[in-house]
């Protein structure tokens, strides 16, 4: 029987609200075993941008990336929203260490193919040129539980501020308890499913398929694996 | 006997002039063994504060570093900086990881004591309290000589834009071949050795004094151990 694995993504909403964000630490902390947490920290490299005077992009949810946005990134998410992440679960005995997708070649990245929009220094898979690549975290979230799952049995939580995947959005209790890839091509047709949830919905699924044992979408305060949406 | 490790520290200056830290990092990569490479950041955390509206503040060489400044350094030297050296190391073939103090805590640090300067967020020594604490890369690079000390034979090159400790600050080429702790307490009465080369120096008698074998203080690319001062 393989090790357990729990691979938590937060969202950036919930890294920019203190009190959300130390229920959710506190709550990684508890987990047993091996664990890996994997953040954005978008509105805050969106704010460091315009108080640098660099415009931000945003296209299906998804950063359009130049050189300058780059170095915002990079800085905001790899140095001030990880190093910060590092030094409060270090505050509560974690020994964590914050690791980019440079560090160790962890992540090899291709630029995404240009179609309709071209993302710029944004990533997608497998290969380095000594130049980093922006890519969503949902995204790394997902590919980090997919190699994982060679070796390990991984629970994959995409952690942010709603309860779940959500029926109707304007309720916040409207969470559907569990999806299969049939009902998501439902909801998405139907409207249901919609902006960001689509990605996120489809990097579950990814993983689902490459032998992810359990992908589950909930509330950041709630990651003990009994709250939110179960994907199937 | 023991296994060699090199210890480089590369200066601020030298990291943000693309030529010099180019040639640097392809010394660095030619090293044979274990390796680590320290470095600062300086002038870009000014130049980025300065554009947030944050004004930076130095007293004897030495950062004062509030919150607002805190959040500045760990951007630039934790994610702009370093991860631009790992992602340009990893293209020359160097598995680099990027790590901070809070990494793993690697780098226990207190505060330094208030006496005639309040350093705010500066760190010195021994303690984590979950929040980062601003250090001087070149203490850095000191105290990591030392740490490595007891397991290994250990080299530390403070690398930087000058070639060496010069005895005429006007003559780039008084470089001073060695110096002994009586020579620097001579050096620094006569007003020889003045400003931030004085805490450096510090630094590197320090590491001496903890079984470091040798420390070598010369041109960012002159790393290969037959330039610069010699520290005895």
């Amino acid at each position: 029987m393989k090790e357990k694995i729990t691979v938590v993504k937060v969202g950036g909403a919930v890294v920019e609200d203190e009190v959300q964000l130390d229920q959710l630490l506190k709550d990684f902390s508890a987990i047993k075993g091996k664990k890996v947490l994997v953040h954005g920290g978008g509105r805050r490299a969106t704010k460091v941008a315009s108080s640098l005077g660099i415009e931000s992009k945003m296209v299906n949810g998804r950063r359009i990336t130049d050189a300058a946005m780059l170095e915002v990134v990079t800085m905001v998410y790899g140095g001030l929203v990880n190093k910060n992440l590092v030094a409060k679960l270090q505050a509560k005995d974690v020994n964590a260490i914050g690791l980019t997708g440079a560090d160790m070649n962890v992540i090899r990245s291709h630029k995404r193919p240009v179609k309709d929009v071209d993302y710029g220094y944004v990533g997608e898979g497998e290969h380095v040129d000594g130049k980093e690549l922006h890519t969503n975290a949902d995204t790394i979230a997902s590919e980090t539980a997919k190699a994982l799952a060679e070796y390990y049995d991984v629970t994959l939580i995409y952690s942010f501020e709603k309860k779940g995947v959500l029926s109707n959005p304007d309720d916040d209790e409207s969470v559907i308890p569990s999806i299969t890839r049939e009902d998501f091509e439902k909801y998405v047709a139907d409207g249901v499913v919609a902006g960001g949830m689509i990605p996120k919905l489809e990097n579950a699924f990814a993983a689902i398929d490459k032998g992810v044992s359990q992908v589950i979408i909930t509330l950041a305060t709630a990651i003990d694996g009994n709250h939110g949406t179960i994907i199937k």
